[in-house]
């Protein structure tokens, strides 16, 4: 089997390590705009052969995954419908849906069948060819959100990919897909990201970092995720994601009106109704 | 040396345990709400009797360790009042320090030069005596907040016993510290507290955790924390708590206009210096 991955970053170069590791695939074409990025993914055995451009890789390939920043995909599926052969499948690994499926819709025609989409929820805020590991979705989550277009066979067989990744695949509409992400992942980003900025633009900002001890440095971990990744996101699911922002920043309120009031008992009784419910979340997903 | 402890938690036991360690102390006793806490603690060698109050412990201590939750030490240093030796030091572990400061200076009366403020930066969101580690403090930073009644050297005897215990000691004003820490401690973890508690009180709550993922949980990793003492480090810094998180509010009403805007040059470009700033940090603290 041959792969065309269309941008060889931690997910998609984790993605053939894993095919590979699985002996599902023979063969891998890499597509990308980092040069340097495409020579270590070969050096690392990642990729077989570096393609000039989406169209060509997929031209071979019984298997495409596009795993580019989303606001890439338009341009990619424009590429795509012209080469793709009747029998490969594409998936990707877009962290919001509603706008992949939307431009797969507007571009890949006739062939929009072939495309089932896909978002593995295992990132790291390592990027590049430099992070992949065949491990990335061991045990985690792949959410499918197939289109009625789709055939059982071409859902079945992207299903059976990530699975052989080593993930849980499951199924969500695009629009809960995006509205559960947004509250999980695309909300907490925002949040890292802004407190670290807030910091740093502080004129007493190395002071401050010097105190900043194991808790800031894990709040803040995802802060140090690919900004253009991030910012994709945000903007494709901005009206979700401000709908998130808008109730997190009621919550805040919340927390402000217990701060002035100095109702500590309230105020415990919300650290305690979190911790709990973390604490619990924990246990089940062990 | 004779040791007494004061709330014998994570950062209580952490210090009896370390200071053992270093040969520093030769008995510890310990004083505490939680009985079972205390039979752990004495079962782990962290303690080696039970004190039944701050007064009685203090009474034949060389130095004394108030590690409760902050809202509790104006109680604590009332009873150390009382039985304290001339030659006694004592230090704290509060999270904050001006209101720390304001209690000992009410309490204490002329033995108030007895007590050194210090805030070990080392936390984690596990708690109790069962937590406690010798280890807890190495390469941490514990800041002293000395008071001009100290003598040179009660504060030199509070110092050389934090870095017994392997920390890097560091000085700052009371209000200078609890600003600091109100930016880089007590802001995140309201944050985190503030997003567990948001999404636990959705009907959706399940379905919303069962697709969080490795950034979700380390962002929310310090809304573990012990609700009773971050309720106390809240109330009692609340005023620059309050100011940080108008502060932080404002920081994500600049990431609203963004998006509003899908102004997604400016939205990347916030998230770079973020990202930026983080590494940095990493770097110059490793």
């Amino acid at each position: 089997m041959r792969l065309a991955v269309i941008g060889v970053g931690l997910i998609g170069g984790s993605f053939a390590l894993a095919l590979k590791q699985a002996g599902k695939v023979s063969h891998v074409v890499g597509v990308g705009r980092n040069r340097a990025n495409l020579d270590l993914a070969r050096e690392r055995r990642i990729i077989d052969a570096i393609a000039p451009d989406a169209a060509t890789a997929a031209r071979d390939a019984d298997v495409v995954l596009v795993a580019a920043p989303v606001a890439q995909f338009a341009a990619i599926f424009g590429a795509l419908a012209a080469t793709l052969k009747p029998g490969t499948v594409v998936t990707d690994a877009g962290s919001t849906k509603r706008d992949v499926v939307a431009a797969a819709r507007a571009a890949l025609g006739a062939k929009l069948g072939q495309f089932v989409p896909a978002h593995p929820i295992a990132g790291a805020e390592k990027s590049g060819a430099a992070a992949a590991s065949a491990e990335l979705f061991r045990d985690r989550r792949v959410v499918l959100t197939p289109l009625k277009e789709n055939a059982a066979a071409a859902t079945s067989k992207v299903r059976a990919l990530w699975e052989a990744c080593g993930a849980h695949v499951t199924r969500l509409e695009p629009e809960e897909h995006d509205a559960v992400l947004a509250a999980v992942s695309h909300l907490p980003h925002v949040l890292a990201y802004a407190l670290v900025h807030d910091i740093a633009e502080r004129a007493n900002a190395e002071q401050l970092f010097s105190y900043a001890a194991g808790g800031f440095r894990d709040f803040t971990r995802i802060a140090s995720s690919h900004p253009e990744m991030w910012r994709d996101i945000c903007i494709a699911n901005r009206d979700l994601l401000l709908g998130e922002l808008k109730r997190y920043q009621a919550q805040l309120g919340l927390v402000e009106t217990l701060l002035h009031a100095s109702d500590a008992r309230a105020l415990e009784k919300l650290f305690a109704q979190a911790r709990e419910a973390r604490d619990r979340w924990l246990k089940s997903s062990s």
